[in-house]
């Protein structure tokens, strides 16, 4: 098993900018923050969003976009590392006005509404995301 | 963006008392220890549950009953300020017997059965809500 | 209400072995590192599943077995003490290829495919898990 100890550093609170795509929101935040890893959650609602569901089969993944105004129930993931750049890794629960839930890995073209989201920092060496031939996804790879 | 660098404060495991409102009894704990700012999320069970989802066109939040026993997959939100009172924002996710999801804004009404939560506080300037003209809510203001 | 004051320990990020339960990996992690607390969640995906609801009337939890490769759309709870022995509790929601939303409690039987879990350690004397004849769960003990 690959397992990082890693040590708290700030802590921020971010209302999200209606319109804006939520990845892209993180990403910046953290490249102007120099957030090189972080634990990553919020609520709120989006616009729209587009929902990503990994086929084991084909190393794809399915998109599955949601083109209404829905509740984000949760959205949580992580910020780390690949090819040196700041990565971030989010997936999302929402729901319809029936309350009917869809869920899957958040995908670009996700777009904000309202948001609350936590950005708890880890301030060592960020885990670093290489290719894992079992799955065909970037994993953090083992420390050395 | 409207973000706020929070300082971590106290960490609270809370065991919610059967038969009691969720959004209640976070409050008055709020209340209570002086937490003025928090993330808070936890698991559990409902005895019955009434859900929210924000109709931005009316800018009016529907009401969604759910008079049955369910299991918590999750509730998560924040704690901050509205009109200088605590005001506790979560949303919730609620699986029924057959696993099937429903989630939203969580509502008055939402009757723990029992529950296991985490509170995180944050003992700096608590985020402050007042409302938004563009989305008809009430969202945390930029610091001066 | 039974609440804790925790103190904030070691945090871990953790990339999950494919293949194995989650219930069992927490629990080993827990044992081998001596966490005795935690708050835990993740993301990731599973090869299978397999989701409790707790049927209040019976006193049993009801399995609602997930037999596909589905998205771990989120998964938390918490470590803590049952019979002086590491207890990990857990609740899930899946996605499927539709992004359909199934969760409940997380049982034996969970195959991981691929996860990222964070687990936040709290280092005083943990919360215990003793009987509740309420409703008939183990639940955290009045501290004396």
């Amino acid at each position: 098993m690959v397992t990082y100890e890693m040590k708290a550093g700030r802590e921020f609170l971010i209302r999200m900018p209606k319109g804006e795509d939520i990845i892209a929101v993180i990403e910046k935040f953290c490249e102007e923050k120099d957030i090189r890893s972080a634990a990553v959650w919020g609520i709120g609602a989006v616009e729209r969003a587009v929902l990503g569901f990994y086929d084991a089969k084909s190393g794809q993944y399915l998109s599955i976009p949601r083109d209404e105004q829905m509740e984000v129930v949760h959205c949580a993931g992580n910020v780390s590392r690949k090819e040196w750049k700041v990565h971030v890794h989010l997936h999302v629960i929402l729901a319809d006005r029936e309350g009917r839930c869809f869920g899957g890995h958040l995908l670009p073209g996700s777009v904000i509404f309202a948001g609350e989201f936590y950005i708890s920092e880890f301030k060592n060496e960020p885990p670093e995301r290489v290719h894992d031939p079992e799955t065909d996804l970037f994993l953090w790879k083992k420390r050395e």
